[in-house]
């Protein structure tokens, strides 16, 4: 089984969190006032981290309708600011209480509790502003759809509400029905939203549409079976963050109710089912279905 | 000097809140799953109370060019989601530490403080989501301009840069220039898009929309300093929230700094200036008129 995705994905993924890092470093400047702290803040969080995975599926997406590079980057950066809000938020002592975060200290480590909450804040209203602004799309109905597409994933019907489940869930014990659908709401809704948005850039019809959506449905129920997979069998040094949460925590996943080879087993399948939704894209699509398979494979 | 509105202001006002607390209440139905906790927060947070002064600035902004009522509430009602969700993150024991909001305990003392923070997320969220569904504007161009606006007005460069600045006052003396920068961030931000967002509903020209922009300016300084006031002179009883805080937090406010006297002299000034940009408007405008004599007279 190979750990590192292929070479052409590896490329592809370096150029896209490249790009992505770019946009975000240009619509986050530092202002002059005392409010710099919060900049700051939001930069610590949001920069310099993570695979850019929501990001890449944008870019993606986009790129398979001949989207420019510039705007689809701005939405890329969009969803990594609302998705650093949320984990700037979740580890706050009152949520997941969690000291460390791509292999750093998390930012209300780093800064401090109120600095954190407000960071998260201003990342969201951030994220919303950029693609509601003419340079992410010339059409404005683009980009209402991508506002209210993204507001829909992330709050209490999506990501928001995923994560109120699982504050619920600590102390007892879910089914897998229960977790599936947890998973699905806390980090399936805004991995489908980062496929989906392309094709909102694109203009596409409803049938592809409904197709990017469909791989990035499948594509993060595998992704989080990978990642409660890397909790339980994982090194923190792997990882860039604490593993075994989950145990310690006494949370259900489908790693601790399936036992971890069925569970394997079960995100190989996703990742085979994402890819098949790509089949009306042909060749260009090979990317994606590249990063199907890396996701369940990877080490970290 | 008289306490309560006009009467035909007081009717508006009591219009404006009903035809705001039906959008809201329609806007954040109860779902079935185990996250109707967090949509029972967000309804705690934001139905049922205040003022409803960005709301109504909206609704009568909007009633100068003829927008519909439907639509100018759903814009009411995403102003005050963001505004609740403001406070909740406010009251937070890591920020201002607040049990006690609109006369009842505060969020995280109804609930506790991850459900708070969550509910806050999910109503930023959800304000940003109404603005951009088709239901709000016929024109995608006015709903991407709505949310844009909030973006810039509720973020890092607005409201949550003030907050930000708040925080980091604690302990050390701002001067009258400060203060003011602060609380035109902190609160007037968020009162001149509630202002300004009616001109975008109503599709008005760049005149129009400046003339609304300043009269909502100059009425949220106005109103700030009328609000310090009321925490230095009025009882918890008449204002439903914990007064004297500022003193307590050893927090500079204009009437610390100018003393009661010139800080209410100071509050009539800008409400009579905020009027003054009101007269392109013509009668229509009146109530906005009366409404900038009320705020600095009000007692809660």
């Amino acid at each position: 089984m190979t750990q590192d995705p292929a070479p052409s994905l590896a490329d592809a993924l370096a150029r896209a969190a490249g790009s992505i890092e770019m946009c975000l470093d240009a619509l986050l400047p530092l202002p002059a006032g005392p409010e710099a702290r919060l900049l700051t803040a939001m930069r610590y969080a949001v920069l310099g981290g993570g695979k850019r995975l929501r990001g890449f599926l944008v870019m993606e997406g986009a790129s398979l309708f001949g989207v420019s590079e510039t705007c689809a980057a701005r939405v890329a950066a969009s969803v990594e600011m609302l998705h650093a809000y949320s984990l700037v938020h979740d580890d706050l002592p009152a949520m997941d209480d969690d000291d460390l975060r791509r292999g750093k200290p998390s930012t209300h480590k780093a800064f401090d509790e109120a600095t954190a909450i407000l960071a998260g804040d201003a990342l969201q209203a951030r994220a919303f502003e950029v693609l509601a602004e003419p340079d992410t799309h010339s059409d404005p109905q683009a980009r209402s759809e991508l506002v209210a597409a993204l507001g829909a994933a992330s709050g209490a019907r999506g990501m928001a509400g995923g994560q109120m489940i699982d504050m619920l869930a600590a102390g007892r014990t879910l089914d897998a029905t229960e977790v599936t659908r947890l998973q699905s709401l806390k980090t399936g809704r805004l991995i489908q939203y980062s496929a989906e948005a392309g094709a909102i850039l694109g203009r596409a019809g409803s049938h592809q549409r409904h197709q990017l959506a469909a791989y990035g449905r499948d594509l993060g129920a595998a992704f989080q079976i990978a990642d409660d997979l890397l909790d339980a069998e994982g090194t923190a040094e792997e990882t860039g963050k604490r593993t075994g949460k989950d145990e310690a925590a006494g949370k259900a996943t489908l790693v601790s109710i399936l036992g971890a080879e069925r569970a394997r087993a079960q995100a190989a399948m996703l990742a085979s089912q994402a890819a098949l939704h790509l089949d009306s894209f042909g060749p260009r699509a090979d990317r994606l279905r590249d990063l199907a398979t890396y996701v369940v494979e990877r080490r970290s």
